[in-house]
């Protein structure tokens, strides 16, 4: 059986779509050279998929650069939008950022990164370099640390090289098991200058003990920021009321390191859980 | 020739993709049964692509439901964040936020809808129902005239239905010809309850003058905010800023009603083209 040179399996056509967007991940404008370049691609197939996608919209041709189009603009936002957690989490966010006056963000675990679903942070914000749908080492930042509260620190690092965004990054498995200690026993999780230099951040898991699905966290200019049980009260507060307002119970599960595990009944939020536990 | 049943030509597999995430605009989860009935697709094909798609995380399954994944929200995030113009508006859209206490937006022009590139808003924000990468019908908003300023407003409407948002949205030629009038003789755009009932915008267009790209607006409750020339001159100098800070000079022209133009030399912004008309 002959396969025509333009036919390809649904699945391969799918791959290849995707191959050409994610080359344009930190490259705001490539030619179709540079496409074939970063795919591997035969050049005949990313022609036609490059005229395909800016006739979708999805890609859009200024002069000989291809660019990230409008229509995925539009499908990423609705992503967000429709994401039940997000729409949950939204008033408590932004009551959060009001109360405290810090940089607000909710993200969840991606594999080995936390992707951020809002951030509100006013004039301040603009002084943090994290954005909407980015994503940073979760080993560097409070939300990742707990998020992983239950994750046992060897296995998060695996074998491999450790990443670090500055010089205070965690770069052990004993550093992070000490962390994820810390907020097992707080319910907050903190972090210093870990992943941006002059900023500290307090996070608090969203979902289950044990089970979080997300995390809150507020970030401040380090000199300025409390990273103390004052706020990680307030966190543990917003992320308890997040979880109350999932709607109807059934919270999908983002992806993460841990197992995947059958859909889960209704949030019971057991008293005493999220209880402040004795800073002495 | 015979093609096997599981190839397709890519463009045809392109376009059923397409058509699968467009399935989940307005509904946030769908099972596989709504999404051939959505679609029109053979039962199979949507399978195979359901699966391809999770895979990819551009869509997640919870249980029996599909939804838009993590991976589309990082693709339209980086659209958003590589998107020239919008690096360029971010510091002013904020400055504006900050000198002035009203939601602003950043939007460019796509067929007859407005598309929402950045929404800067603090508390009142969550008043607007506005979103990044959502849209509205161009004649209802006052970024839309903004942009349309040099339009012909029959060719706007064309034959068809003319679209509404509140019972004071424009709905015929005539007065949308009024309106664009006013944003050739001010520079700026008013809007009073038509897209939003109780609010009112004021909008200046980005770009040379006949060739608007994008615009900037205000918008604030109707009752509170000056729908006269007191906001238009800081909306003006906050479009002339934008358009200034444009890197490099070569502006990618977004998707509008007019004919393609050739690529346009670095923005020359002629002296006195934005220049304050009498209001007397």
């Amino acid at each position: 059986m002959t396969i025509p040179a333009d036919t390809a399996t649904p699945s391969a056509v799918i791959d290849r779509i995707s191959l050409v967007l994610d080359a344009f991940e930190g490259h705001g404008r490539l030619t179709h050279a540079q496409v074939v370049r970063r795919t591997g691609l035969p050049r005949s197939s990313v022609h036609r998929i490059l005229e395909q996608l800016v006739r979708l919209r999805w890609l859009r041709r200024n002069g000989r650069d291809y660019e990230l189009g409008l229509r995925l603009m539009e499908l990423g936002s609705l992503a967000v939008h429709q994401d039940r957690l997000h729409r949950a989490a939204v008033p408590f966010l932004h009551e959060l950022h009001r109360s405290t006056g810090y940089v607000v963000h909710l993200a969840v675990l991606d594999g080995t990164d936390v992707v951020y679903l809002d951030k509100v942070g006013g004039r301040l914000g603009n002084a943090v370099p994290t954005r909407v749908g980015g994503r940073q080492p979760a080993h560097c930042t409070a939300v990742g640390k707990a998020i992983l509260a239950d994750t046992e620190a060897a296995d998060f690092f695996g074998g491999g090289a450790v990443r670090t965004k500055t010089r205070y990054s965690i770069t052990t498995a004993a550093q992070l098991r000490a962390e994820l200690a810390k907020v097992r026993a707080y319910g907050a999780a903190f972090e210093r200058e870990e992943s941006v230099p002059g900023f500290g951040c307090v996070a608090a898991p969203i979902g289950e003990i044990g089970r979080a699905v997300a995390a809150v966290s507020i970030c401040g200019p380090i000199r300025r920021i409390s990273l103390d049980h004052r706020l990680a009260a307030p966190l543990r507060m917003t992320a308890l009321g997040i979880w109350r307002n999932v709607e109807d119970g059934e919270v999908r599960v983002h992806p993460t390191l841990q197992q995947p595990r059958p859909s889960r009944p209704a949030p019971k939020l057991r008293p005493g859980v999220h209880a402040e536990p004795a800073l002495t």
